[in-house]
């Protein structure tokens, strides 16, 4: 009768992720709420015992898929300390380095809006003003740097940050929504580099 | 017996108006699969046959709702053909009027967001995409007639354009998800003022 007894599971990070994968995909298509655990696991190819073996339940699935992106993001945020480089440069860096990373988890990024903007459906609660916040914080400290050292005019900080800011949300929003027409890395260095050199000729401004 | 039959059903603008803002509410909230026609009417404090007559089905009052907004939406960008003003001032009325806009209708774009990135639920097609490119369009000429008078840096358009539309989303996004902490019209005006004249110090750019 042995045979029949299924052997004791084992971690399967090639299964795990699968897994991830599929989740992320179904919850941002069809919502969390309408998502099942037999959708999930039949996308991933495995059983349901995989599933519970390595996230415990459909609410472990999510906060665990949100929670691998951020962890690397985080780490990311806290590179940021200011430098003697001009604060441009750092400013710059800065949203490059976040722009790419928006771009490697580009699926996490849009079940992220997803569940931002959706309707409400009962999903384990994450703190996504956080994850916004800290981003805020970071470039609000480069552009207060620029100001205190006098690189940056002496105009009003959250303007400025806001400003900077717009030109990584259009560009990341963009190239989620529009992967065929890019703005891409470099159309949102052009974009900052008109932020920090402004639209308007010199004789005109 | 005749007291029985209902009263033929007539125009009523309050109850059409209850029903749309109800409707808009609740597919925000819970989505536009999970809202059901009795729970929108109950909300409204109609009966059924009020909603039917004004707008034949859920997915009418739906596409109403967006229509109805769309079209005051439609007129303010037909108003912005150029004219001898400075372009700068311009583009910051085209973003202003807009952003009015948006404050004034709040409440369906939201909806807005929430079915343009929330998932798919069955909702009738409504062309958002339309909608974000008759903005884009708008600001871009404008940043053309600059470049061409020579007012704006001869650059790159569409990262021009890019900056001022990311000034415009960043105060209209945070206006509707953090109400209590609004950028407001004088933070975007100011926020456009840095795109403009710049963020560096002219000693310094």
């Amino acid at each position: 009768m042995s045979h029949t007894a299924s052997p004791p599971l084992t971690p399967d990070p090639a299964a795990r992720e699968r897994l991830l994968r599929a989740a992320i995909r179904l919850f941002t298509q069809k919502g969390y709420a309408a998502t099942s655990v037999r959708e999930i696991v039949e996308e991933a190819g495995v059983t349901k015992p995989v599933l519970y073996y390595h996230f415990k339940s459909k609410e472990g699935m999510y906060l665990t898929a949100l929670r691998d992106g951020m962890e690397e993001y985080q780490e990311l945020m806290a590179s940021f300390s200011p430098t003697d480089e001009p604060a441009d440069l750092q400013l710059r860096r800065a949203c490059l380095s976040v722009y790419d990373l928006f771009i490697r988890y580009m699926d996490l990024m849009r079940l992220f809006h997803s569940v931002f903007y959706g309707p409400q459906q009962g999903a384990p609660h994450f703190d996504y003003h956080a994850v916004h916040n800290l981003l805020v914080e970071t470039l609000r400290r480069l552009v207060r740097l620029g100001m205190d050292r006098g690189e940056f005019k002496d105009g009003d900080e959250r303007a400025m940050t806001l400003a900077v800011l717009g030109a990584f949300n259009i560009a990341t929003e963009n190239d989620m929504i529009h992967p065929e027409c890019p703005v891409g890395r470099e159309g949102l260095d052009r974009t900052l580099d008109i932020i920090f050199r402004g639209l308007k000729t010199t004789a005109n401004s």
